[in-house]
């Protein structure tokens, strides 16, 4: 099997140095784990963040969501056969307990990668930070930024099922913003680019804001907490601006303090905090996705040895949507 | 009557020269108005901030909770000789309109200057952090910045009333330290002036806090999200180390985006959004002024003329408790 490995911390951007592939012997089994050869692979930004910190072990297999085909099992509830997801990525062949996967059934007419993207992490990530997180309400009107990207996406397609009235998002070139207003009808974007975040947010949304999503941190933040209104909340799912300078975190906020003023609420999460919120999350998305109200936005990369130039790709906000790795049909 | 102006917006900490106090003759009084005659005025650090942003008129009369007896009155609910608490302060009359004022029945064996203390805006604001925003849980460990003044004391108390388990409270100076820890029973406190404020909330916290009270910002809430526990929440009430250099705040915390990863809730609010608590918050806090099971800690300057010296005392933290003036018996 190959496996993708870390050789060291990234110094800043990862680079392809950083990597190796390896092939090695498919490890022997124990009974209460299963063969798994791998179909589809995620790469997501929060992957940056464990390679920092040592969350992944050097010179081991990294990890990742993934999406694959049972070829070995002794538990009758997972036959061979079955497809799982589980989170023994970035390899062709993974050895997941049988505790550590979910069995997958794909709904009529919905890709099975869409279970990585819109129905995996991905979607879910965007659905607990409007409606837990966020408590996104009909009529609230509602900031992205990256919005373009797989989480910025999902949140714009979600946040319009749940009754956002003006939704704005933020994004990195003139082909993410067209995709914004043109494909995913955001009613408003900016190239963040372009001039100061503030006076663009303030322009987009004259009226404020009531939710932001935060995919960024940094000026973004600044930005919203500037154009919230009264009682506004903000999700903060990530902080690409410093994934890659994680050892020297920009400032923050000058005007932070302003959410006393405004009754502002700022709340961190971690979507796998709330993995008891998937069946509510599956029935009310999985329906809108088989008819088609909610898009599927994926860029599917074909081959395991390209999934570093994939991760590489997605953190310099190549691609629109969900970054996808083929390993195998 | 006497009334104190702001005279100018202070530049950096307010000076004496900043207010003066006039002679004025009492306005007629209109039928939906009442004459009231100021008992006592309470001196508050928001005060600084609304004169910053002309909250305040300048050369008007200031703004600020106070308690005064009725002296004439064309509404039967509020007749002469009623006790009221209404935001005309800063002079020794006021004629606030009928709907301003809330008459206080003050409780048995409870002093009246209990109402704009640890009964008034002051507890209030400390039940409304601990209950509303951070909905403190017993057992949960708490930190409370700024911990000798008016909204820190009486967060201390109330939390224990709640059933916080360790309460460790940070101030300026030896007294305050001994105060906090002798005579408010906190498990611990630091003074911030004797090093690092996240090392010494380390120690004083060895385990990690769940909710801490922001009376502060800066360095402290930059420490507390260090301390933080998975899931903590942080009651953001006011920034008094920015409150004298408000058009250039200091930096956020650089740890800010640490939200994510522990899954932090930072809320700012505002007290008087809450009124319609008062009720509940008076039914738990009365019995147990009255029982003596909490103190009421305040120090009451005499004489409308040493309002501004107690205004300017408080904002550099000489007091310990409430800072009230006395204007009349």
């Amino acid at each position: 099997m190959t496996v993708i490995r870390q050789v060291a911390p990234p110094a800043g951007a990862p680079k392809k140095d950083d990597f190796e592939a390896v092939t090695l012997p498919i490890p022997e089994r124990d009974d209460n784990q299963l063969l798994v050869e791998n179909l589809y692979l995620s790469v997501d930004p929060y992957m940056r963040e464990l390679m920092e910190w040592g969350g992944w072990e050097l010179a081991g297999g990294l990890l990742g969501d993934a999406i694959g085909r049972v070829l070995e099992s002794s538990d009758p509830t997972v036959p061979v056969g079955s497809i799982v997801r589980h989170r023994h990525g970035w390899r062709t062949h993974a050895l997941p307990a049988v505790t550590e996967v979910t069995r997958i059934h794909p709904a009529d007419g919905v890709p099975l990668s869409a279970y990585l993207g819109i129905l995996g992490l991905t979607g879910f990530t965007a659905y607990v930070g409007l409606v837990k997180i966020a408590a996104l309400r009909p009529g609230d009107d509602l900031f992205i930024s990256a919005a373009a990207g797989a989480v910025g996406g999902a949140t714009a397609q979600i946040a319009r099922l749940l009754g956002a009235r003006r939704i704005v998002g933020s994004a990195g070139s003139a082909a993410k913003i067209a995709y914004l207003t043109e494909k995913l009808g955001l009613d408003a974007a900016f190239d963040y680019h372009a001039g100061s975040v503030t006076e663009q947010l303030a322009e987009a949304a004259p009226d404020g804001i009531d939710v932001y999503f935060d995919n960024v941190g940094g000026d973004h933040l600044e930005a919203a907490i500037a154009a919230m209104k009264d009682h506004g909340r903000i999700a903060a799912c990530g902080a690409v601006a410093q994934y890659n300078n994680l050892r020297t975190p920009p400032a923050a906020p000058h005007n932070l303090f302003d959410i006393v003023e405004k009754n502002l609420r700022l709340e961190g999460y971690l979507a796998d905090r709330h993995l008891n919120s998937i069946p509510e999350f599956e029935r009310f998305l999985v329906p809108r996705v088989q008819d088609g109200t909610v898009l599927i936005d994926e860029v599917v990369v074909d081959g395991i040895e390209n999934t570093v130039d994939a991760f590489i790709g997605m953190l310099r906000g190549e691609n629109i949507g969900k970054m996808l790795v083929r390993v195998a049909e």
